[in-house]
């Protein structure tokens, strides 16, 4: 265990030097008030100097008590973010800009590498496939570690892929199957194994609902989940609530988390505050523990050194960067990243699709005519006020959201750019590409329903049961 | 669920309301400062006078910012505590008193009721049996609603025991034994069946060590508990580590409990702080959920409405104020208690035995030379200074360790009571007490050893098994 008192500080994170610094002043100022002896006080001193120094050489900033390294508490609740700024956590999204968020900001504030050409060509070479136009076009726009596990399955050390949900609610949205449908690509042409979380409990914490209520949208979840066509026999799905209560190593993992992050670390991560409940507090802890093999002993074998890939929405990276700063220290490795863009909203990129706003969203359940109702009256228009003007000066696709949708459900490259050049020099009308947008959809919701109605609650406990996957570790 | 915003006041404790009071004062400071609307100012402001309104109608107290409502965190980490009361939580007590912890007071603080002798004589007609001499000597002194319990068995309404015990070494000593030792008692002569929890996951939570170790010393503990001559059809032995990822039951009522109870709370109760991990935060509702029968599906057939009652040393009982605070808002029946006064060190009555200081204890594991050693060099007298005076005043067997064990370990009342007559009065020496006492203790503890040796990994494991035990629920 690393938490021992003296511990190389050299293996210390930034955000663990900060804790180590503000125990030792609180020390100090105990054991002066205390009237400690002479000597005991000047070494607790001495210590703290030496901590201060430490955390001055790692962080290149001074210590200051309250404040966190900035590079470990870049996105919080909002407070700490600058004006100008985008608030991006796992719970809001929301910016000033039409365009959307500023995602290569996004990149430095949050010490992320951006997914660049060279990176896109690895895994071209690495799979021999083409890439997911998710990759071409940038949709997954940002990595961690991505390269170090190239290499790895280069040299033929396989990996597994994480992802999850948190099942809010019965009804997903489209936007919700860009996760998965970029997995469920990923695990095809690495052929690895996928573990998807369900976090039931999570929803039952955050939202007025009960526990059989949370339990019943994560079954139907799974329904969409599986209907986007992963294979049974590398895929597992689990809710919390009843994963956690069947892997002793999945609880083991947990607590192991649980007790290398304080409250100060989820205050400065996530925002919590004095007021939350303590499943709130100690939940990140269970959004962690997947990215660590040993939580499914009975796919990899008991093995724990398995490497983790999490292909996610860039809004649950602070859960991982967690989980990367604990990670060394319970002896694991750190899990690696691919970050996607978010899915916009309806009525503009400022803020990301929510299933509880019904017009910010095109359902998985809704049928050609909701979608076609939907898109004609919310989709926001980059189009002029009138026809003389959009025929004069053309749309703007960079804050048209059918445009915007079209690059995540538009597969054919050539018709894209088509549109886009059409659009821009005024010879589209919004209404025509509207229309591209409604025929775009309506078959691939219309595919959806139609594959969910094959899944059986049979082949949901099939998924959801803990067994061997078809590989051997 | 009861927390939704407009949930009757009524239902609410003391603390829930305190809380209430607070988020609701920091709601109109953020409108406030965000310049909202008048009327939505006033709105907040009209709700925040109503809920200070049912504060007092409740509390009997006006609200005041970060003081909590006494009764409920009473004691806690001790900054709150009055300057000449004793320190009792689950990890301090401390006294200046030599006689020991002053009991009335505490049950006066913590709200609970005294154990009388009309209480007793109710156990012995509901049994049938003469009280246990725990009971008579006032070793179990405090409870909370062990009438209501009598009221239900006497119309056939049965109900199941449940403690536990934190493995923070390998070895026991005797003070351990006790609540161990009663709680046997109480099954036999109510024939209930008995849930015991080893909080493994706490131990590795607060002390330095690994998981591994943890577990250990979860079964080595089993061990020298079931020496103590429990049935294993009416037993069940469970390690947290284990039994949390075997029981999706167990996990349901844990998250329950954790979504009812904030850090404000937890603060406010076990004296948590900001740097504490939030492992440690989360805790207690790991101890609590045991109290709830839907914790042990396989026991009692999915039933969640079987009462519980809590044998424990008193130190344990703001783990299970909490809980009695929690029940209600998550459908269940709160947990009755029985408490014990604290095992003191062999030093004296003024802090309880430590399996930390060995010195301060008798093991399980000490040889007769040992145990005639320890008493014979450490256990605090209260005899006089010379034999003179010793026979001319006579020994004090208040503060006198040596008669203090044999209140706890020699079951023969006349016995007992001849001695105390003798030493008071001066006839009987420290050095021939003490002799009584090796002479109860070396027997004592060699049968433990000779029960403990019988006790195989094959056994241990028949107990910590989920199964059905020999009860119709």
């Amino acid at each position: 265990m690393a938490d021992s008192p003296n511990c190389d500080l050299k293996s210390l994170s930034p955000l663990q030097l900060f804790e180590r610094v503000t125990e030792q002043g609180e020390k100090v100022r105990a054991l002066k008030a205390g009237k400690a002896p002479k000597d005991e006080i000047d070494a607790a001193v001495r210590m703290l100097l030496s901590l201060k120094l430490s955390y001055k050489t790692t962080t290149g900033q001074d210590y200051q008590a309250g404040l966190p390294p900035k590079d470990l508490v870049l996105i919080n609740n909002g407070t700490a973010k600058e004006e100008d700024e985008d608030l991006v956590d796992p719970w809001n999204v929301q910016t000033s800009n039409a365009k959307g968020v500023d995602y290569d900001k996004l990149i430095v504030r949050f010490g992320s590498s951006k997914i660049d050409t060279d990176l896109i060509n690895r895994i071209e070479r690495a799979t021999g496939q083409k890439p997911h136009h998710f990759l071409r076009r940038g949709i997954f726009f940002s990595h961690r570690d991505m390269d170090q596990v190239l290499d790895a399955y280069e040299n033929k050390k396989s990996f597994y892929l994480y992802t999850g949900r948190g099942p809010s609610s019965q009804a997903m949205h489209v936007g919700h199957l860009i996760p998965f449908m970029f997995t469920k690509w990923l695990q095809e042409v690495f052929d690895v194994p996928l573990v998807i979380q369900l976090t039931d409990d999570e929803k039952y914490l955050w939202k007025d609902m009960t526990i059989e209520k949370a339990y019943e949208y994560a079954k139907e979840n799974a329904k969409d989940i599986i209907a986007c066509g992963f294979d049974v026999n590398k895929t597992f799905i689990f809710s919390d609530l009843d994963y956690l209560g069947a892997s002793p190593g999945f609880y083991k993992n947990i607590v192991k988390v649980q007790k290398h992050v304080t409250f100060n670390q989820v205050k400065g991560i996530f925002g919590f505050t004095d007021s939350d409940c303590i499943g709130k507090i100690s939940f990140p802890a269970i959004q962690a523990a997947p990215s660590f093999s040993s939580s499914f002993p009975q796919i990899f074998n008991g093995k724990d050194n398995i490497q983790c890939l999490i292909p996610c929405a860039i809004d649950q990276d602070p859960y991982f960067r967690m989980t990367r700063d604990v990670a060394p220290r319970i002896g694991q490795p750190k899990p690696a990243l691919l970050h996607s863009v978010f899915f916009p909203a309806l009525q503009g990129a400022q803020t990301k699709m929510s299933a509880s706003d019904p017009n910010s969203s095109i359902f998985l359940t809704d049928t050609p005519k909701q979608i076609k109702t939907k898109i004609n009256k919310h989709a926001f228009s980059g189009g002029r006020d009138t026809i003389e003007e959009h025929r004069k000066y053309g749309g703007n696709c960079d804050v048209d959201v059918s445009f915007m949708y079209l690059t995540f459900f538009l597969e054919d490259d050539d018709r894209l750019e088509q549109l886009k050049q059409a659009y821009t020099s005024g010879e589209l009308l919004t209404g025509e590409l509207k229309k591209v947008l409604i025929e775009t959809m309506q078959p691939l919701v219309a595919a959806h329903q139609e594959r969910r109605k094959q899944v059986t609650d049979e082949i949901v406990k099939q998924f959801m049961t803990p067994r061997k996957l078809a590989f051997e570790f």
